[in-house]
């Protein structure tokens, strides 16, 4: 196909006229459409309804180290799940700890406690002047959200095809003290669908921060979340390799099973050295008497075990898998050679990530909705939802239909061809 | 009987010697018992069971409002949650935000949010130099964790036979505007089984704090946890008496189905006025997508509505009586005359507070250990875990069976003699 670039104001007002056609009757459908969250569809929450039957009244509900778990006790996980979830994030049960059901939780309440007691020993963050978070854009809204309710000034760092920019992230974090975290989804994006490359990992490990309390800040949200069984990423492990490098301190890991069983009901863990894990159960008793351990237990007897889990997850990614194919062919199809915009094809994760031609995210997003698809702000992929070149969008194909996601499909490439046009021309 | 002052130095020390021969032989028994925390026993939480069956594999698990509660979503809580929470408070459904498993653990985050974001506007409290929480003694431990944790300065209440000291609340509470907070266990008090009076409730809604950002923190913990169904104490509801007062804000009231239902795998909540709770949310928002929803699900599911839950604390009742009759008999018979410590026959909660003669409780505890009985530690009730008087031991009679609490009980006033006969000695 033409690139939209090269056609004249006359062929690019021939082409306006008829996406207008087709635009108009798509809306006149009235259709209700939602591409906005990563939210698993029904389908795949019916893969772990074997779940709600594990556990019944003639169970027995001591854990394998005797504990009653339906009674007070147990800090930071049962055994079991320890292990579930140490094998989930590729770490020793030793250095784990089960939370509630929401890893977003548990990063939050990592932030607030190093605003309010610091990390290790370090001065509390909130008697600092300054204290800064980078943020590989594009990224993952409720990352940056965190970090903006507590004040914290967010630094963009780009993201390229094996990861954020190291340059740029050593720079900061080797001389500027008052940066004391960065935000990293490394396997599968959020909402790129890249995979930090072992150079990248490996570079991470050989950070040397100017701030003894400097965290990564690892979200492994989507570690075990691939979508093919033959072309699958794979993530160098971090804690290991910082542990190698003699920094064994310098990143938590997090991880759930939200979309793994079920968003809301699953279980939550943070992965680190065993002085980050002493450190945070020194708050953490504090804070609770201990997470539930029936649904720990729930996880444990369904899943069994790391190959369960596997096993399960493929189940996904059967009902994932169509969904994303369809989006990327309608992209292609559609857009292929136009040049009014771009995407990465993901092996994993929830997510594909559009670039539209700087100044048109808003306007696509906007375009979108007057057809009755909503799709994530434009611009919520960036701190402070501030897209510098207003052109990312993230794409969420997991919650609708394959049918609903085919029409969906064809309004978002409608409405990219309409808005860009208007750009064009503007530029003509 | 006649009290131990009044013996002579002849007749104390041959009852010592007697009693060091009953200690012996209990102690050569060897025993393991516990009287150290508020647990529910095995009995209770087999009442519970049929909760483990409510929510199977063919079961709708959407709630009343058409949310499928396996999925992200609802922030504050399903509405069948929050009506059966409130109604357990006393409280509207719009009054009420359903949160995780611990109600612990909504007071911690409280705390926290105050300290970093302050209270509806009001100076985040890290920024100020000195915070202080009022704090009834004897009270509740973790209560006094929380604080400490955060630094802020607790100042001791005395507790009276109709609630704390109302005289010296006032006269903090109106003049200095450091204090921010009160602790209350408002109905069968920890450790005592008070319930605060009436009078008392009211002059709680009637305190005009000299800090906007002042809260009374209402941890109404055992508000149905009834021990008879004909001696039952009332507590009136201080949400509304605020608002009558015009001041609906004053208060957080925390509850929890932790030891109606099974604790660590309950439900907890807040209830507190609009303005608070779109305070609140305005930080849970960023700290989490939501709650188990499946876990409140099954709760309303088990218990139906309140009248129900009602009907299932009778039977913990039924369980828990007769062991608190055992420790007050024990004590009655044993001590009763004797002038070497009091004791409130309580009628609901989980505790028997004693109060020993000045001086005696680290080692009537100490005493106590030797033979096997581990209860909480001696000044535990009291901010930075320092009793001024040495004098009070809670006792938690709800874990062992009846016959290892008489045995405990035995014990445990062997040692209350003991150790006061020494006591008494020592003064002669």
């Amino acid at each position: 196909m033409t690139p939209y670039k090269d056609l004249s104001r006359e062929e690019l007002l021939q082409e306006k006229e008829s996406l207008e056609k087709q635009f108009a009757e798509v809306k006149a459908k009235g259709l209700k459409l939602d591409m906005s969250r990563g939210k698993p569809s029904a389908a795949q929450l019916d893969l772990a309804m074997g779940m709600m039957d594990v556990l019944n009244s003639s169970t027995d509900l001591k854990c394998r180290e005797g504990v009653d778990c339906r009674n007070y006790g147990v800090l930071d996980g049962i055994r079991e799940a320890k292990e579930l979830l140490a094998d989930m994030t590729e770490v020793s049960p030793d250095n784990i700890i089960i939370y509630g059901n929401s890893s977003l939780n548990i990063m939050y309440d990592t932030v607030a406690r190093s605003m309010t007691h610091g990390v290790m020993g370090s001065t509390p963050w909130c008697k600092l002047d300054k204290v800064k978070f980078l943020c590989p854009v594009p990224g993952y809204d409720r990352h940056f959200k965190i970090t903006e309710h507590f004040g914290i000034e967010m630094v963009n760092i780009p993201m390229h095809a094996d990861g954020p920019d190291m340059d740029m992230v050593e720079e900061y974090v080797n001389n500027d003290p008052a940066v004391k975290g960065i935000w990293c989804v490394p396997k599968y994006s959020n909402p790129q669908g890249i995979t930090y490359s072992d150079e990248t990992v490996r570079r991470f490990a050989r950070l040397k921060p100017a701030a003894e309390d400097f965290r990564i800040y690892w979200d492994n949200a989507y570690g075990i979340h691939h979508l093919y069984e033959d072309k699958q990423d794979n993530l160098v492990e971090i804690l290991m390799e910082c542990k190698k490098e003699g920094r064994p301190d310098m990143v938590y890991k997090f991880c759930s099973t939200s979309k793994v069983s079920f968003p809301g009901s699953g279980v939550a863990a943070i992965g680190a050295s065993k002085a980050n894990l002493e450190d945070i159960k020194k708050q953490m008793k504090i804070q609770t008497i201990g997470h539930d351990k029936l649904n720990q237990l729930r996880h444990v007897r369904f899943f069994g075990d790391i190959h369960g889990m596997v096993l399960h997850m493929r189940k996904h990614a059967d009902i994932l898998r169509p969904k994303f194919e369809t989006v990327l062919d309608g992209l292609k199809t559609e857009l292929g050679g136009l040049e009014i915009g771009s995407w990465i094809e993901p092996r994993g994760g929830y997510f594909i990530s559009f670039d539209a031609l700087p100044g048109c995210a808003k306007a696509i997003v906007a375009k979108a909705k007057e057809a009755g698809l909503v799709m994530t702000d434009a611009g919520a992929t960036f701190p402070y939802g501030k897209d510098p070149l207003d052109s990312n969008i993230r794409i969420a194909p997991s919650y609708p239909t394959p049918e609903e996601l085919k029409v969906a499909t064809e309004i978002f490439v409608l409405s990219v061809k309409l808005v860009s046009i208007d750009k064009i021309l503007l530029e003509k």
